[in-house]
């Protein structure tokens, strides 16, 4: 059994890691941490694990850590940094769910998040957790970013036509629409039932963080710069994202189906669905699954790309856990089998 | 591996059936039928099921589900009633989702579903399907009368309390709340997501089917005749009851908390939580299980119990998964591990 | 024209007085303040009153006040009751949205709220806003206390069969379920769309401030102390209450529908329905509007009352527009025909 | 006062139609049809216009509809065509809230309508009622074609970057998303709440019925050919469209915020936010407004424009009044000065 500890477990995505961990046959969840609830049972907190997960919450504390073969971070940007270096060196392996690795270069890092990067050192290191894209390379790692929600879904929806080289690098719009489950588990008045209820709205147009994520993804397929329009929208759910990707067609005879169908033949967690399609995010609901349809409007030389995934699953947890199987030697689909629900 | 079948498998019941069965270790999903979708592949009207369930909906007929060892009906009211003798003689065994069983006394299955009923001298054979109170006699059953969604709920909260003697059996009010998928995937203006999002109405007060089966039900175990005043109320959600249940106690002494911590201490599938609780709807999402809390404001004459489930699982196509496990001496929990998805 | 003015104007209450003064024909808004905003405009905070509220927000001081002819509170309890001796002094009248003037025992006042009252001289003064029981003594009041959602909704549910001995004051519940912007426009971890979305639950069941208020209520028609259990619960939409209310009838001879119509016959803002029916929330969406239907299930010893409101308008903003309308002697409707918004 | 009748008041544009003309002050409601509610109280299907509308709908009948001085058809395609003529020569004048008038060749209306257009020849003489391009004929017309929701949002916003020729009018994407009451009120699954609910999708990709909608009235103001691409999507609420438009600029120096500014400076329904805004829905909630703002990413050749209406007053039942007001010469804002209702 391989022994995991999730730092920061109060958040969505650590509650939806407790779930996924709770179930997998291969994991012995060891320990949990969070500041604020410390002493609290995880059952307390979220009620849906009561009976199947019994741990209770202790405060974060690398020496506690450092039994683990995997520590999950599931914490603010800016904390898996600090522990890093230390967990790394005890033999630990480390899945970041938030951004401290997922960017290459320490200036974008730090210009983007806003403070010095702890240990640039280990970003030449960690591995882009993006198994259809880095599977060999997360194999070995000791340290994986877990990418982001918006990424995940944006960079698989583009990635066939830029590896393709059937459309217009330079052209690339991603209109990105999330439920409310991706802002966190945080007490502010933007993300109320009463303020994100019933309401649909775009936010951070200026720039979003997940924008350099996205083009650096992009352009490590492209083979060189992408220029990439990213529009993030608030949709009144909870879990889900849905992508629509739109770019220029270079070749005009590509067979879109058929480009899409081969690129992911041989890969469990994504879906190409069947010409003239439309995926819903709730056929994703709660699974590591993402989903694909191609369009081209009126035969035009515009093609559209309609791609969802459960933001906390494949764009999170699900991911996380996906990416921990590879590193361990497991079935890549271990503990990954839930079929989403719907309704 | 047990062979299974099930009848009218495109409606809510029967999509989170397959989803149930599709993960049961011990289950073989041989058929499903559909006389509108027939020749349909199951997902491409259930896309949540792709690449989990390969079959294709086939014209309802008695001779392909002959060769299977269970049959579930997820049928309108009305239909299993039509095939069940048949299915009986060629061995089979019978749940039906439906209320075609669920009442002892054939006026009064008339009376309240407005038809003759096609098979009466079955009514006495079939088993109520709450393995809470029927375990054994769910075990030999050829056909399980698998109960409604209220009565679930109602019945597990009010059991503790009528089978100690410790309320008025005369004094029952269920105030329950049901998220919209309990009215089924109909096309009818009444639960479209315009007209039933954003609002909270009661319905049916006057009569409702729910309420002689949850008066069955209770009296059984009251061991005479109760009064109940059962109002439903429709609430935004898709899944899950919440009912609240009142009754004036007798026995001002009572232990309440250990009363109810008791009679469920054995139970896999009901949770009685700590003292002062409140259960969420959401704590059951996906997930077969009832839990519950009891109170007695300002120690007053009055109890209240809160109880909650997802209609579709324990309220549905869990519990009739539960009781195939009991039926056919497997563990009563198999296929039925599914944590509560949450958020 | 009457010069208004608002203190704490950031809340649900707080932008839907600014909604319904805007339009007010005879209400001039001269004020409005807060002390977290002070500076912003209105419309950049609540970007619907764009082109409609030419305010900004001021810092909260009496001074500023007095020059109005009335003064809403829009506040957190315990700040009206600090600032009404010196503006009733100036000559302003006062409503207040929030309980410091809703009990008339100080004592219980400081029990359920948890702190010293600041002006308890005022609390014999202080009219409790319910136009339907007490219009006159709101015409000559200088300060209104504005009541509760819940006690709006309940008081008018239960008023008649009180008011006419038709039921048993020992014998009364309410089961109440209201939409989160009850729970006001606070960061608050449990109203966030992923908490309150897609669940149902009870809150407060051991006590709820809402209690002492509504049994005082109840207790002054029914002429003699009332038990009463009352169940609050929250619901996945945004505005609106439905009380679900039961009470055993002493009388079974009396007329419920005709009672309940005589009552309310020239009620403005009190619509009884036909019998049979089943008010709706969205009935009274953005209304200062109550609907009610009563129902007398299998011709039983109980009477069930459903009672709709939009917990915003009738519940707090709309009710404290009616209160003003009467103690300025406008016509009592002025400002508040608005229709509910459906769907 | 005008006598104004409306055709087909069952679904959600007849009702908000009725809400807003119950409150309009120059208008006597006289006639309201409907086949399939024949003799039912308008207020039995709408509770919430109890009180306010006292009509009863009639069979529809052209004869009863000649004494009026408006008639409003909202009713599905193919229905105004059939009486228009006849009513326009008994002197009354029509405002047709479907699509029977928008397309201005008829091949084209046939082809995408898919039956043959009954009165073609009143196609040239229908006047489109965007009011923002087309007021002053608008004043004189006596057949109003009321534009769509979806063009009414994406035309708005596109138009003053088409008309100072500031972008390629090859370049345009429309990402569109809509409530679910743009679908109406039909016993359909697809918009059940258990289907739409907590789930987002693109629908109608390969061809939406109001592309060539925009195309015309996008070409007639860019003075030739536009490339269009337009996606519409569902997402879980019930009013609103937000459509985020994507446009590639030919001159880069342009000043967006002034073009948009001075263009609307005279609109009293659209509004241009401030620089950096993000419009959301709710601000236009039952309001006849559009809410507009403009980004530019990163400075670069792509402007992005955030446009929000609420679908069934700018985009439906408001506009067709704003129409009527300029048609018989009343103030434009007469009836429609609601201010959206938020929360």
């Amino acid at each position: 059994m391989i022994k995991a500890g999730i730092v920061g477990g109060t958040g969505y995505t650590g509650v939806e890691l407790l779930r996924l961990l709770a179930g997998h046959p291969a994991v012995d969840l060891a320990v949990i941490t969070s500041r604020g609830e410390k002493g609290a049972r995880v059952s307390e907190l979220f009620p849906n694990l009561r009976g199947r997960v019994d741990l209770r919450f202790v405060e974060p504390d690398d020496a506690v850590l450092k039994g683990c073969d995997v520590v999950f971070f599931a914490t603010p940007n800016g904390t898996a940094m600090k522990s890093a270096p230390t967990l790394l060196k005890a033999g630990a392996r480390i899945i970041d769910l938030a951004a401290d690795f997922r960017l290459r270069r320490v200036e974008d890092w730090e210009q983007w998040y806003g403070m010095p990067h702890a240990c640039a050192e280990l970003l030449a290191e960690a591995v882009y957790g993006l198994p259809e894209v880095n599977r060999e390379a997360i194999r070995c790692a000791r340290l994986v970013a877990n990418p982001g929600c918006y990424p995940t879904a944006v960079q698989l929806g583009f990635l066939p036509l830029l590896e393709a080289g059937v459309v217009d690098p330079q052209s690339l719009i991603a209109d990105a629409k999330s439920g409310v489950s991706g802002a966190g588990r945080k007490a502010e008045v933007g993300i109320l039932l009463c303020e994100a209820g019933d309401n649909f709205k775009a936010y951070n147009v200026p720039a979003h963080r997940h924008w350099p994520e996205i083009r650096q993804g992009l352009a490590a397929v492209a083979g060189g710069a992408v220029d990439l329009v990213f529009v993030p929208h608030l949709t009144p759910m909870i879990r889900g994202i849905h992508a629509t990707l739109y770019a220029t067609l270079t070749e005009s005879g590509a067979d879109l189906q058929a480009l899409f169908e081969q690129r992911y033949a041989n890969e469990p967690f994504v879906d190409v669905l069947p010409p003239k399609s439309h995926p819903e995010t709730r056929s994703v609901r709660g699974a590591n699954q993402c989903r694909l349809a191609m369009h081209r409007p009126r035969n035009g030389k515009t093609v559209v790309v309609l791609s969802v995934i459960d933001n906390l699953v494949k764009g999170a947890a699900g991911q996380a856990v996906q990416n921990m199987n590879l590193m361990f030697g497991l079935p890549e689909t271990a503990g990954l089998e839930q079929i989403a629900l719907l309704p």
